[in-house]
């Protein structure tokens, strides 16, 4: 009897976990992988939930580690949601709910795959599921627990397959071996209020703002490098909310968000900007303050071994053979990827995070048969 | 016996004439003026008080028109004032009080001047008090009423003083001629909305709204005329309100201000900033909007007749030629330069709309007799 990642879906997302409510999705998932063998370990750090299952030998050295999460984005406009958010409903062909395709239906894939195959074959080796609650949220006691709980315990993941959403249209047709990073930077530039008839006394800040930040956004950043498209850099607000037409402004702030490749790092760029700033406030007497933060620098796991594995499993169950890119939102594989290599391979995406979230019931099923290949695999090297 | 025009603004100031509040300012003049001969008209459209006064005969081709108001502006915070804002305390000769500089003791200077002018040398002609009560507000039933009911009635100013303060520092520095025009453009620039990691599928409509700020905020408008210093336009905000730094935002907006001199027009300039936006707009696909509104073109009343007597007057009574100016910011004289030729001059302004106020009483005594000197110089010519 096998598993069905389908049932297994459904029932996932009936469990309301928006984060950072565990929502019964994780005692689910315990229950059903203690069941099967799998040595299950609550690591929940900060109100925060997550599971460690493994089957096979602690620290064994050649272990397959898949890596997801069960908590989901809020609902936006319940109003707007035409089917039951937790409903689960199954309609065409469709399954219907919220974390349908971010992720509960990858985490059932794996899981079920993972039951399947250590019941059928079981393999010389561990299969480690790391699976966490807050993947939505700060994301700084989800993953990052697991990965410290399991070093400080001894447990590791030889490899690692992250199963986010990776597909633009079609199953089959994108896996991540990596992410750009990104860098947020806060601008505040300060002069000096006054009446617009007598600008000499006052000095407004606005124009060497809008100086900067037209230098930022014109600058080229690089045209790509071999595993990555062009770094972008992007403007994401600018306010003064100063109502009156008749004064200058005392201060303008503005953010940019740069998503860049391995061609940079947040010093590098920051660095860069900063220069930026002081010298439009040496030209123009304007105060200009930068505040840059790093959620992530960028990383990859160059083509080899494990993209290879991945790639052709992934071939054999769709006939299409991934393209390997680094496009794309940040990703819980950041944190992995300081321990071991990670890839990431998962559904069609198109509807994470919307209204209606929807995934192909087929898919689901795909999907599983994708990773019980990439196990066999694996394990048959 | 003479008027005496301390007196006469403490009375004003102790009248709390908020616009668009009479608050018993005109109906105290109206008293004065009637008992020393002069025809009182009130002449209130749309809420607003204004009075008209003439001593001689209507329409006759010889009367000096005096221009002021008594609204004042809101005490902003009431708490701040260390002394009553409506109290008129004199303490080490300067007078407390909101619009004790601007411009109750320039409409109690010349009110005296007037009454005791007529009183001892009744001249050949007329002389014509226009007095509003709606200049610190929007403007348009105050001395535009005055100058429509006058057109009417057949009455008219051959020459207009308007009272505003015009001197920087000191009492005779600076008269005013005429004002540069007054130009805001709001500018609205719309693309896609999206997420950051996906700026290809995304139209950030910021840049776009930068690069056109920085050109028109770049852009040397001239380097004064005549009688103009240069034209000065400021980014007076530019307003976003997106506090996601992962989201491109779908639209931003930006407002300028220009104050322009008699090498533009509100058209000419108009014309400009929507030549820039559509270049911009054409180079980016984002959408520019531009509304642009007028609240005055610039004007002049050419050094002459007019500003050598006024200016005679300040220099026999202060020791110093004033400057002929035409900085800063609006005033009605906008309005009265479609009838007349009309200068400006007054006193100090350096308190205006500010907390705490003040006027040095003996520059009120001082402005009284240099609107009484303009009239008897204007009469005996
Ligand atoms: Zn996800
Ligand atoms: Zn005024």
């Amino acid at each position: 009897m096998t598993t069905d990642p389908v049932a297994l879906t459904a029932e996932l997302v009936r469990c309301p976990s928006i984060t950072p409510e565990e929502g019964g999705a994780l005692s689910l998932l315990e229950e059903r992988l203690s069941r099967a063998g799998f040595a299950c370990t609550r690591v929940d750090r900060g109100g925060i939930a997550n599971l460690y299952a493994r089957w096979g030998a602690a620290g064994h050295p050649r272990s397959f580690g898949f890596n997801g999460h069960t908590d989901v984005v809020p609902l936006g406009d319940p109003e707007a949601w035409t089917m039951p958010p937790f409903g689960a409903e199954i309609r065409d062909g469709i399954l219907y709910g919220r974390g349908a395709t971010d992720m509960k239906s990858g985490v059932a894939a794996f899981a079920a795959a993972a039951i399947d195959f250590v019941t059928a074959t079981p393999p010389d080796g561990a299969v480690i599921l790391a699976i966490t609650g807050d993947e939505e949220g700060v994301a700084t006691d989800g993953t990052v627990a697991l990965l410290d709980w399991m070093q400080e315990k001894g447990e590791a993941m030889s490899v690692c397959l992250v199963g986010e959403p990776t597909c633009p249209e079609t199953l089959g047709e994108m896996m991540k071996i990596g992410r750009r990073g990104s860098l947020t930077a806060r601008f505040r530039a300060r002069g000096r209020q006054g009446h617009v008839a007598y600008p000499h006394r006052a000095l407004n800040p606005m124009p060497a703002l809008v100086r900067l930040l037209d230098r930022l956004a014109g600058r080229e950043l690089d045209q790509g490098t071999d595993h990555f498209d062009a770094s972008t850099l992007a403007i994401t607000t600018i306010d003064v909310g100063n109502p009156a037409n008749n004064v200058i402004p005392a201060e303008g702030r503005a953010t940019v968000n740069i998503r860049f490749n391995d061609a940079h790092s947040a010093d590098s760029l920051t660095t860069w900007m900063q220069e930026e700033c002081d010298a439009i406030a040496a030209d123009t007497g304007v105060t200009i303050e930068m505040e840059a933060s790093c959620s992530g620098e960028s990383f990859v796991t160059p083509p080899g071994p494990l993209s290879d594995l991945v790639a052709g499993a992934v071939e054999a169950e769709t006939g299409i053979r991934p393209v390997l890119s680094t496009s794309g939102g940040t990703s819980d594989a950041r944190f992995v990827k300081d321990h071991c290599p990670v890839v990431e391979f998962g559904l069609v995406g198109r509807t994470m995070h919307q209204v209606d979230e929807c995934v192909e019931v087929a898919q689901i099923e795909a999907l599983k048969a994708i990773y019980l290949r990439c196990l066999r695999d694996y394990f048959a090297q």
